[in-house]
């Protein structure tokens, strides 16, 4: 085991901010007229964490309309529902992520790192 | 065991709502910058859910600005930094709920029903 | 508006318990490996709550086995893939809560009230 | 920009464990009857997620009867409540990760990377 260096400690505090977005919001009653809302929420709510430079969140409003059950008027947040680009800054080393469908299924990648 | 009344059903209503508010949002990172898009993002999520006519979501900028740690910058949300007032609608009879601060701690109230 | 009853709290106290489960544990990384711990302690993490005398939760192997994506290894639990029996006491009035499927969506029901 | 290395995807990995373990399960009622099951709940669930080799968490369970409401009877979990080991495997390269308080504050640590 060796020290950690600043991109390692960088790529880190990328991936809680992946994971507490994903976690605290999956679940989230949501409907077309709820997108543009919770979208703002998101983004500001992770803003809020240490090294969280910015966050974007795309909910998408024609997947959310196939996702709803037709009596239930609404759908849970999950993945394959939205796009996610953040920018994570840590002590000069600036790390972009992306969460987005790949093979059907929504992943979360480590897209650069700028030491 | 009797058959349920329509005011049994909706006050079983109103309280999944309030169940599903605070288990949904409580933990997420706050701060009186993004107070005001949380407490928009949580009333039309709720509202999202069948049988839920309104909800009124007030996160208290002083008790959260009170309960940020100087180092983090944020807050994680919990009953005590807001109230809520809810309204549901199940099959004519309708239910007023609220969450405030009773003797230091959050409760989750059932107000009033109107058969 | 009247004044609330027993059994009316009794119905709303039941409902927090139902949304609190749902949302809390929504979203919940499970597999057929995992699904007897995480049972447990959604059974226990519940029954902590006031008035709340018992939890039954069966997470469905079978369904958690159909719905893992191959590659994951995992899916993330929701309504479809548990059925929930509650029993509320809230000053001498039982309640008694269910959630399964039916007509292909999971339902939280009121099963009956014993005043 | 540079391209990214394993050692860099490890810690990215290690991190979105963490964010999902914490904004999963904090805000679940706790109290020191139902620690135990909780404790493996976690683990047992987060293990579950691509790359995560072993989670071990310890609820304090000194700490959760300090944090309980006297009327309520439970905690809601939170950062201060437990401590966390975690280890990853990406590709060969082992991260070691834990939350402990330090300075009154839960943090989440990036403890040794194995390249």
């Amino acid at each position: 085991m060796s020290d950690t260096t600043d991109a390692q400690q960088a790529c880190f505090e990328a991936g809680i901010k992946f994971g507490s977005l994903y976690h605290q919001f999956a679940g989230t009653p949501v409907s077309p007229e709820s997108t543009r809302s919770l979208e703002t929420a998101i983004e500001e709510a992770i803003e809020n964490q240490p090294y969280c430079e910015s966050v974007a969140v795309e909910i998408l409003d024609d997947r959310v309309a196939d996702a709803i059950d037709h009596d239930e008027g609404y759908a849970e947040l999950t993945g394959s529902l939205m796009e996610v680009e953040m920018r994570i800054d840590y002590e000069g080393t600036a790390v972009r992520t992306r969460m987005a469908m790949e093979d059907g299924y929504p992943r979360m990648k480590l897209v650069a790192v700028e030491d």
